[in-house]
């Protein structure tokens, strides 16, 4: 692609950087910041640079949030001692979408995966084994979505505590196989949330 | 969609006013750059700023352009009195890479669409009419897409230079009708140009 413009090619460059977003999309879409108010620019940009130098994850459940603790956790109706295992904060507004769910959640931030160099390290899975650990919690519910990275992630997790009081499910395969959660329906995923089963039952099927 | 960040909302709801961007695939990019180092975030919105901020429009063509006059219509080696007329710099871009037009462009800046409101005083039509008025173009190829608007807007310049001395000429309709011309392949644009047609037997077809 040959630029007449420096600027309008470095502006491209960069909003190609954006998963999913090629040098033809990019280009449509600086266009049209090029055809609004210089205003909408600016709001757009700011509104990135203050979330992404503001924003906090939970102390407790590694959410993001606004705040140190999220409201999930600090909401005193919920109940503490089940935790329900995602990787990311697109499964936590997923679930709450759903209703059906009362407990707490855990953000571990991703999923294991050699391929992509992440490890067991690189998640927020130490502060959740010490949670167990620490007696805090009755239940864990891995809602991981059925991948590979999913299931090995689950297990990973599942051998770190084996011998802590905590009883492991997993939430129902209502969710189709090799699915990630957050393209999964409510109904769907309410239901398979309610439907859990024992980690170990899922390891037989 | 509910939050659990105000900041995270804002992100993502200025991320959603880009055309074909929905809530969803914003949370997506949103999250992206979350997990990427800060400075991807600070250099994407920069270079947003900088191209709105300081980009110029040429002076004589209107295409996009970091000088007051853009390269093409500063380079001695096109014909100038042969002229393009585009909607808009994708279509620049596209032509430029079939190498098979050597005069200039005029960028219009859009199509007339009065369900837009886009009216012909919305777009560079004055500053082309003109230019012919004052004898400076000898040929006028039109090169808007084959749509609706892309006729309304051909039609209305070419009435707009009747009596004037000036050939008009469409480019050939090996585009297929109703599609953008940012989306022909390179083979079939730099065909069309070559066997473009003169504009009233265009109006026969
Ligand atoms: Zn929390
Ligand atoms: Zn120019």
């Amino acid at each position: 692609m040959e630029f007449s413009s420096k600027l309008l090619e470095n502006a491209v460059n960069e909003m190609s950087q954006l998963p999913g977003i090629g040098k033809r999309t990019a280009l449509r879409l600086v266009l049209h910041l090029l055809r609004q108010p210089k205003e909408q620019t600016l709001d757009f940009t700011k509104a990135l640079n203050t979330m992404r130098s503001e924003i906090k994850l939970c102390k407790s459940c590694h959410n993001i949030s606004d705040t140190d603790i999220c409201d999930i956790c600090a909401n005193p109706n919920r109940t503490e001692n089940i935790v329900c295992v995602v990787e990311d904060i697109r499964d936590v507004m997923a679930i709450e979408n759903t209703s059906s769910f009362k407990g707490l959640y855990h953000v571990l931030g991703g999923k294991i995966s050699p391929m992509d160099g992440i490890g067991p390290n690189e998640l927020n899975i130490y502060s959740l084994v010490e949670k167990v650990k620490q007696g805090r919690i009755s239940e864990l519910i891995f809602a991981l979505g059925s991948t590979m990275e999913g299931d090995t992630t689950n297990f990973y997790i599942y051998k770190q505590i084996q011998g802590c009081d905590v009883k492991t499910s997993t939430i129902a395969r209502g969710i189709s196989v090799g699915n990630e959660l957050e393209y999964t329906d409510e109904v769907t995923l309410g239901r398979s949330i309610i439907n859990r089963i024992p980690f170990e039952a899922s390891l037989k099927s």
